[in-house]
């Protein structure tokens, strides 16, 4: 097994589209996580991640801070200790709408690959 | 897509030879979830999980408190913030060994169903 802080895990640069947002990948299949992977999504103030769909759900937990999940008509908020299940096909888009970093563990399968 | 906060999802005590251990299954396959599960446990000072084996992998984000997980010889420990990979057919169980509950997130694939 292994056991590791995440901040061991290096932070880059979230791409397609996101502002502000840096992704540390912690459980990969690299690692033999063969169903899905673990990511921690670190959001600026006034950042955001991409308004996108894709055909994988996510879970997410938020560690930290406080933001928005916007789905392209309305924004529902939420904060630390909340849970966010987006199913697959639905739009979204995180948002950081708070005065510190806004942290999130982003749960996802390996279909992707 | 679902917003909540976990709390609102009951907690309930852990079976198979748990030992003051509670958990709250906060993201489920009767809410879409094909792939992968959400659960949160919480682990009172000197509770524990079984020492046990299956052939599913635990991926593990600690919350809150402080611990160690033993593979049946040695025992490696963790705090906040920590990453656990158990992967499929490790031998682990999950003590609490600090003052405080121990929280986590721990995420198995769906395939036990």
């Amino acid at each position: 097994m292994k056991v590791f802080n995440y901040e061991e895990v290096k932070a880059k640069d979230a791409e397609g589209g996101a502002f502000h947002v840096t992704v540390r990948w912690l459980i990969t299949k690299n690692m033999g996580a063969n169903n899905f992977v673990m990511r921690l999504f670190e959001i600026e103030p006034g950042g955001y991640s991409p308004l996108h769909t894709h055909s994988w759900e996510h879970e997410v937990f938020i560690l930290e801070g406080e933001g928005v999940v916007f789905d392209g008509e309305k924004s529902t908020p939420f904060a630390s200790n909340n849970v966010v299940f987006v199913p697959p096909d639905e739009r979204h888009q995180f948002k950081n709408t708070g005065m510190k970093t806004l942290k999130f563990l982003c749960f996802i399968p390996n279909i992707k690959d």
